[in-house]
């Protein structure tokens, strides 16, 4: 059978998924496109339930699949052009838990492509764990998904308030980037610590600022003021892990 | 006098600027926001005409402005959330010329932001030179001039096909990057190079794959099979980089 209506409930709850309060209510987000949803499949993600338009003719994750009209899936989809694929995935506890070895902490980080961005370099680099403070852009939101190109199935998310996630981090030092701190390629970093990446705009906040052990910083020629956020927090994830790699 | 209508030929003409064939045609790019305004008339480029909106309060560069209204202005400029300053500006002679120091080709990239954000990250990294294939994004396209954040005032910019680029670099070393390549982080580069960073889908063109004399990787953990463009690109002229930094 082939949905063919906008109206039916399945099309209606599915496509209200690319909506944060839509998210939290039915606990699912939307993963497009083949590759990823065949990447998604490897990882510890739950795959619920899979979309493909009537015309697709690639590759589909073992799972109950819906076949729906092409009308119906640029519907569902959040792309610009639709590759015919999309799952409805579980999102995870994202309860704060201990980290093991490296992690991140995006206090405040606004733009979803950023936060994607930044999980995407964050898997590559091998920072495990990603703490979100409530204010982030939802790493479950299309665009996010889309630009953390996988990463978001293969590292540890947590999201909560900046107390409960300070708690949890507890004596690990933090680092923080602020133009007045030492040189990132002179700086001998500890073996274990938290990286935090502020707000575009106005960076870090003052809790945990206060709470920062290290301060790093990307030297810069004059006549350029700053870095893109999702840039500097790439490099500098980098130049702190570069010794874990070892060719 | 306010200008007050759409139709107006200085208007239209301006509003065109916003297309490439028009800036090709008139020589002229479009700065928008008081912040890049003044910083462009910090650097060597030529600002033709200003325009501010009519409910406009802030700084402004010392040149010809014409005021227009806040409606007008609307039209005029790119921005979701106009600022209400906006100004034409000279597009340079960007023939190729002999590069001093390090400096970065661009192969092909396609997408307005990453050639923004790349510009501005090799100013602040100290590239001096960026040169640009034809068939990358419009370095002065609204998009581009505003990722750049003003890098594109302060770098020299030069335009062609590849053939031209290539016999203008002539003997300097060309690094590209690929997975085969050496490890970034434990590479010593040659005091001068030029750094090459290929198309977001299709990497290096061939022609330009051919003269490369190193090749060098990030390194990535194995559940991630890329970077995003801008990010290695970003880090590896970072890493590329590092000694020139004092401190």
């Amino acid at each position: 059978m082939i949905l063919t209506s906008k109206n039916n409930p399945l099309i209606k709850e599915t496509a209200a998924l690319k909506d944060k309060k839509a998210r939290k209510e039915q606990n699912l987000f939307l993963v497009e496109g083949w590759k990823m949803a065949l990447e998604c499949q490897k990882s510890n993600f739950e795959i619920e339930r899979v979309f493909v338009a009537e015309s697709y003719q690639g590759e589909k994750p073992d799972c109950v699949v819906t076949v729906v009209s092409d009308d119906v899936f640029r519907f569902l989809s959040d792309e610009k052009t639709p590759q015919g694929i999309l799952c409805r995935v579980k999102i995870p506890d994202c309860t704060p838990q201990k980290p093991t070895g490296k992690c991140l902490l995006l206090d405040g980080v606004a733009d979803p492509g950023n936060v994607g961005t930044i999980i995407r370099t964050a898997n590559a680099a091998g920072y495990r764990a990603v703490y979100l403070t409530k204010d982030c852009a939802d790493p479950f939101s299309p665009k996010s998904v889309r630009a953390s190109m996988s990463g978001v199935f293969f590292t540890e998310i947590y999201r909560g308030e900046r107390e409960e996630i300070l708690s949890i981090l507890g004596e690990i030092p933090l680092l923080v980037a602020d133009m007045a701190g030492e040189n990132v390629f002179s700086f001998a970093p500890p073996k274990e610590f938290v990286l935090a990446i502020g707000n575009e705009a106005n960076g870090i906040s003052e809790l945990v600022s206060r709470r920062a052990t290290h301060t790093v910083k990307i030297p810069m020629q004059e006549t350029q003021e700053s870095l893109n956020a999702a840039i500097s927090a790439g490099i500098i994830m980098y130049v702190l892990q570069k010794d874990s790699f070892r060719n």
